[in-house]
């Protein structure tokens, strides 16, 4: 974590945490990323009863190119109970969970007054739950208050804030800043999705070896609505006691693709504007993009969120993807479109922004924000 | 060739060709596809003076995974001259050669009265010559007389015939008979195409290896001309004395990327229709498609042009690329649109529909229209 | 099949056949290969429990670039019990089954009297069954009538024939001549595997991609072991009733290692002989062998078993793998080694010649050497 | 560069030095580690013709996956003349030359007075050049005196230092402690190499991909020669004034492969020692080695130079290249072979320490030991 220090006066003592579904692989980029956190200290992770009560190097095949750090293997793999990280006396709780498991689970533990930072789809259309991004929507945070209320987490404190899918990530943060300056009327995405979005075992390599798949069950769905709800506002909608997301206004099509790429998602845009813009109004608004994220100076988030490459064949997943230690997303190729506005391709790394780092963007912006205390509530 | 027996009378001795070009991977396809050919017997083959003057197996390193056919290997290699097919009386030759050799040759190929069926761009934009695809607009071949009046090519009978962009081939297509039905106004189209579409050594593998790249260069463009073209019609504009081709009036936007695949292009499309449709008159509409090459069941034509796949995850390169020796279009995935009408993935050889086997189809439907007699005009 | 035709006169009516364990790559190369078949006719086909019940095509995710054939697609799956085959009338069945299951499976076919050409390894190392590649040891098929009289099959005539691991195979077919011209002293042998050789799903892409696994469980017992029985001999122990195998006296160490490779072994050998021999005479003992599969013109059997590369950077799987329909082993490099006599690289279809393609040759030689019959015993 | 801080007192002003042939992969990666090294300041880079004269961001097409540091994008590339270091006043220049243009080209640097760090082939065979790897054979360095004595570089103070060929530096690293233990008789290897080692363009995708190459030309007779000179000793030659290398007494047998990797070599190693050890002393011998690299701290070394895997089915090349930032030498599998003595493989980075890494590690070493002051001599 090279990241600049943060202007945020870290806590006192570092903020016990857990990771519930730690073996997989966005499991393991959690426990990689917070090993050395400045304000996070991971006191218990969970598991399947697969892979409970046993070390953490017996029960998960490490997969990151980075060793697992020594103490890490040696932590001991709770089973999936609230119990687990109550008992540890954690405050946050991050999600790796698959969505099945996910479901009650994430609901149990905000119901027991515990921080819930999810990178699991369960429940990122619940009507007051964040698909929060800092990069793109640091302001809908401020729903929580309004969630707790509406599910009786007040008293103890508890909550959930999803991420978005990995697709849609990188879509969003690239659709924000236009949102601002112009207004979107409408977008084509065509996505070249890594392997590791499958997880481990994931996609066999007799299925991706010298081939694409042209088909991602679910995520065309999750892309055409998510931005929807990550872009939009929040208001009241009449009968409802409390503020929820009313998504925004614009259309999305999407087409998504499995390649032949470790980690990186690509994404082809054609994009329909409110108002006309210039090219270099387009490049300028992307490269001086600013979220709440730079201006705090959490300790993940990227100097720009953006970094608009202006070489014909950029971005590339190998090449770009690791910008920033992951937290970036590229956008290249900026060009007028024949059809619609402009045409944009984007690359973000999935398993970092995407999922596991991306959440704990989220949480580093609660913190900030005074969503997170060192006791619970 | 497996393929069924045409319905027409083969020549009484097989025609002579020659390939100019012969060394690349479009060279090594036309040789290995002309080497059993029922209609047509090789007698000359040409290349660059580094080439020249060697036998084939020493000049070209074969990168087919089919043997190198023996008589083939021990030909000669003959410089790239219009002097080279003269005198092995070649009536037809097969063009692989680069853009900037093919340019002046093929007119000078032409203009000694050979038949020219190219897959060089050099000449697919002229007036008068025809991008042509059996599968898809085989009544083109109708304008070779106004070429060879246009061009004074009509005394000694040669002509340009050129196949279109690999890109472009698998996509018109596929449109073709939505065009016949229903009327294409717009569409939007993403590449992923294979890295043998760039030749060899073509792209290294330090640089496609876990990673796509989003730029090819012309292949937009490409794809967003030929597409009218192939899908327009012979007309006439005021002040010239000939027919010329005028532009189909859609619109088409495209984004090309470049993929770990051999071969097999990848294309996903998003159309917008004239006429509204259901989801069963567009299948039915692909999967009954019939061409020319069909009802005269030229050699090299597959059964059905188009293969309608509804598996949810096909088509697929490395499994639907080689259905009926690679002169089949794969389309899947047919599915609504949210923005435009209709949805589609589609997957196509571009080494042997998209090059050289389109190629040879075209000299097959002339040879059966008429446009090819056994001895030069 | 477009091999020569046989010099052996075909059954009067198709041999009925089965296939143990459809569903897996194995199992679906058996029954693409059976599909036309000249002798064997497939009358059953069998899975487990989870496939059991389903049509064939809604039960396997066909994995090889060739359609599926549709008689086969409609096939129902039997279960894996002797019934299923016995109630179809096959004569033979081709085991495709996973180790744990096939080793008693495979024993209560024979009993009742089923001839078992099987590619699990449960029986290879048993006494009286032989590991047989015709490439390289028809002669022990002759061990058939000692098995049945050991183990009690005379009477309903079945009887166990394995073939060997897929890595064994090619080497092997590489050493029988050398073996029977020089000798063997001692030799060792790393190998480059391909993933097909995991099955599906078998090796994650997250594994394989931009890497290499130097351990493949069990292999390398596999190869230090079956060449020994498979170049052994036929002969007598004290003590017992029965011939038996006796192994060569030579020893073989063996590394083996996946790479990503779709098909196709690759194997670099270092050999010390007993007899000194010249480079030509290495070369020339390896080129001009021949096997009775190929004097008995095996319908699957290739003009050579052995394919002489002498270009300095063959064999490659994917030039190489492919020859001959998969049945060739190819050998390459052929040159002097430092410390040993010899190293060379060979090459062959780990799914063809090393998997189901070798049982199907096993089968062929079988009914050309009357151990099948069209009716059982 | 976060290795622990070193025992040896910085330079006062850190030393100028230059990379000759800065736009390959190679080269690029000496800029990538000189960037911010705590010893050298990188003053001046040369490459060929094409690329003298302009910026380094406009000749080079940078391949590493971070970013190229902006003060370098801007340096100008001089062309490949001695005049080129010595007008930049450079104490040390570092070659990623191909041979070719290296042979004499860095006799004239070092006649001019210059400190050569090669990473080419050149020069490595010649009687008083030292083929230096910390790691293993760090004591000759001493030879230098000699070769300027016999070189008449002496006066200048100049002197040519090379690197190892990438797959012996692997190779030698783990054979030093096994020498030095218990002698080494004779030993196999075989290698799976990274394309990256073939440079850039280098290996085509066509070639490589769902294949492997059985061929690197000139690679084995180089891994047969360069162990025995680089754990050979210094000494004296009859007729001969100086002393030179006496090669290591061993034999070695290599096979050498091409697979796709990007970084990372892969060695399956059989060997036989001169005395008998116990598995348990064969992994301790390893484990332990501690090279004078270690002792000095030099600020590029690794805190172990061997890192002995315990897992069945390590090292591989993706998880294990990058341990301490890739100066590392992994090794696994150590087991008894049958032929030999023990089997065992090896896995290291070819770009760092098998090349770029490695050159600078030579030349931490020379300024430790003294042979390089911050004024030519």
């Amino acid at each position: 974590m090279s990241a600049p220090s943060s202007s945020v006066a870290p806590p006192a003592e570092r903020i016990l945490v857990g990771v519930a579904g730690c073996t997989g692989v966005v499991g393991q980029r959690f426990l990689s990323m917070l090993a050395e956190h400045p304000w996070f200290r991971l006191a218990a992770i969970s598991a399947s009863d697969k892979s409970a009560g046993k070390r953490y190097d017996e029960a998960a095949a490490w997969k990151l190119t980075t060793d697992l750090p020594a103490d890490i293997a040696a932590m001991a793999v709770l089973p999936n109970t609230v119990e687990s990280f109550l008992a540890a006396k954690c405050v946050v709780v991050f999600s790796a969970l698959d969505t099945g498991v996910a479901t009650q689970f994430e609901l149990d533990l905000a119901a027991a007054g515990i921080k819930v930072f999810s990178n699991a789809s369960s429940h990122r259309m619940d009507a007051r739950v964040p698909i929060l991004i800092p990069h793109a929507n640091a302001e809908h945070i401020a729903i929580l208050p309004a969630q707790q209320r509406a599910m009786g987490y007040e008293e103890k404190g508890g909550y959930i804030v999803t991420n978005a899918n990995c697709s849609s990530t990188g879509l969003v943060v690239a659709l924000r800043p236009l949102q601002d300056a112009f207004g979107i009327d409408s977008l084509f995405v065509t996505t070249l999705q890594a392997i590791s979005g499958a997880g481990y075992p994931g996609v066999p390599s007799l299925d991706i070896t010298d081939n694409t798949i042209p088909y991602i069950s679910g995520e065309e769905d999750k892309m055409e609505m998510e931005p929807q709800k990550i872009l939009g506002r929040v208001g009241k909608v009449e009968g409802e006691k409390e503020e929820r997301f009313i998504p925004a206004g614009f259309k999305v099509s999407a087409q998504c693709n499995r390649v032949h790429v470790i980690d990186g998602h690509q994404e082809c845009v054609s994009i329909k504007l409110k108002q006309k813009a210039t090219l270099e109004q387009v490049q300028a608004c992307l490269r001086d993009w600013q979220s709440e994220a730079q201006l705090l100076r959490l300790p993940s988030a990227p100097v720009h969120p953006i970094h608009l490459h202006t070489a014909a064949n950029r971005p590339q997943p190998r090449l770009d993807r690791d910008r920033e230690r992951g937290f970036v997303v590229t956008v290249g190729r900026v060009r007028e479109c024949p059809l619609f506005d402009w045409k944009f391709t984007l690359c973000s790394h999935n398993t970092v922004l995407g999922a596991a780092g991306g959440s704990i963007l989220n949480a580093e912006l609660a913190y900030a924000k005074g969503y997170i205390t060192q006791t619970k509530k």
